[in-house]
């Protein structure tokens, strides 16, 4: 078991989704990210946030023990990020009712010493400026993997453009591998991208899967056939938790472990957005979770 | 081994894509249906042309032994149905150019007496009244599939829920089954269509695979991994055609029998929009087929 490290957003999230609201719930990439690699392996959180948030409020990491929250810094005199999404009648589609960066918006936090050691990594989406500066922070981690997002495939395409340059993997939706690429196929895209990248790419197509692209091979997988969906924030990185819980947890990312962390990626993020915030996530175990991904083997063979 | 029938159409195309361009070239429902389901199983034909269409072109049905054309009626006094579709940079995305429904807006086939005793049908998208005026016409058939398309869903709405009533199998994209349930969930819409069946549905999702759906539960399949895509008119009907014929050789439907016939069916559609018209079809082998399958389900286990 190798120890993994996950940098990212925390925030207060309000959600609207045509199953019902939360407000001022608990929600950020780093923390989904951490809650459901917890399941495979213990996890590093790096992140900041304001003094406005209440101690309570954060009790879902401090009560896993496997969350290390050694490198959470709470900034005195700053706001928490916070973030208001509404969902359509198809959950596909949301618009974003508010945002405010606050802290994320602030330098960046300092990965502890203790953390420098960290051999699995996770970037979680942000600026890639800030990204490449806690890669800097690091010693000589064995696999790091980035996300990102259109506003930086737009606006810092080029500093993207090195940062993908020193890192193993890469995780970033359709939509986003098209723009990059400027390629409308996205098995092409996905291809393509995987040769900017020292490894290997994952293509999350949401309710459709995603595609691995690793040594110019691409490995597809369906979505959970999912009927009810509450809440899908939060999906894509309970996704990248659980795959990189998954590999740090048995210290490999070849082409046949990164299949089957992808396989617990899907899983886990489809029990995730059965409920609003960590609530989903909190009610299973890795034995529904070994359940879900024994029935999803079941009915995606032939 | 069982006897297979498909109803449908017979095209001159003309397609444009990035690809490339072909004009007056074969197409239709039933000709991709019966070129796919002929590396199975022997294919009955059932459609219309009109006294325009050349010998010459008929040729890639006429030439493979598999295929019978004693349903093949030549209406003297008629214009074979012309479709004209343009694709887009992205080739999900298409418009259509010009249709002429011709010998399609006319009374339809009758199915020759040597055919009537069909145990596995497929009737291709028409209108259901037709479609239930051909089944009207069979005997006993063990199993009966049809697709439909978003205009029927909208115009037909009653004529086509009674259809659904008499077939064991119901194949449409996933607009398709969104439209027909109201319901913006595809897993949800898949489970409830299948209640409206006697057996079974099949939502396709394009690059994206598709889902059957029976007994309760969903089986997801996700798509191969095109890089290139030059054509993809007929890739449902293709689908459609390889299901079946799998399913008629093997004289089976349940369950395991679908989900194999369904990763055939995808197999042989995405060989098939690897270029114009039938093209593709007429370059390959069942060897080549049985390859692809077995590459795939090599990529798509975990």
């Amino acid at each position: 078991m190798s120890s993994l490290l996950v940098t990212g957003s925390i925030g207060i999230d309000t959600v609207e989704s045509p199953a019902g609201k939360v407000e001022d719930a608990l929600g950020g990439s780093s923390v989904y990210f951490a809650y459901a690699a917890s399941f495979f392996t213990p996890v590093r959180l790096v992140g900041v946030v304001g003094d406005d948030c209440p101690e309570a409020f954060l009790a879902p990491l401090a009560e896993n023990e496997r969350i290390d929250l050694a490198g959470l810094e709470v900034r005195p005199g700053s706001k928490t990020f916070r973030w208001h999404g509404r969902y359509h009648e198809d959950v596909n589609e949301r618009d974003t009712v508010a945002v405010e960066l606050n802290v994320l918006a602030e330098v960046g936090p300092k990965i502890p010493d203790a953390f420098l050691d960290s051999e699995y990594v996770f970037l979680a989406n942000t600026h890639p400026d800030l990204q490449m500066e806690l890669l800097g922070q690091l010693g000589k981690p064995k696999l790091v993997v980035a996300d990102t997002m259109d506003l930086w495939i737009r606006t810092e395409r080029e500093k993207l453009a090195k940062l993908m340059e020193r890192i193993d993997g890469l995780v970033l939706n359709d939509s986003e591998a098209r723009m990059l690429t400027g390629k409308p196929n996205v098995i092409d895209a996905g291809h393509r991208i995987a040769q900017l990248v020292r490894r290997f790419v994952v293509v999350k197509k949401g309710e459709h899967g995603g595609v691995l692209f690793m040594d110019g091979k691409a490995y597809p997988l369906p979505g959970y056939p999912a009927a009810l969906v509450v809440d899908p924030t939060g999906a894509g990185d309970t996704f990248a938790g659980a795959m990189m819980g998954c590999l740090a947890a048995g210290d490999a990312a070849d082409a046949a472990a990164l299949r089957r962390a992808i396989a617990y990626g899907t899983i886990t993020a489809s029990i995730e957005l059965e409920d609003f915030s960590l609530k989903a996530l909190q009610a299973t175990t890795r034995e529904a979770i070994d359940d879900r991904l024994a029935e999803f083997r079941g009915i995606v063979s032939f």
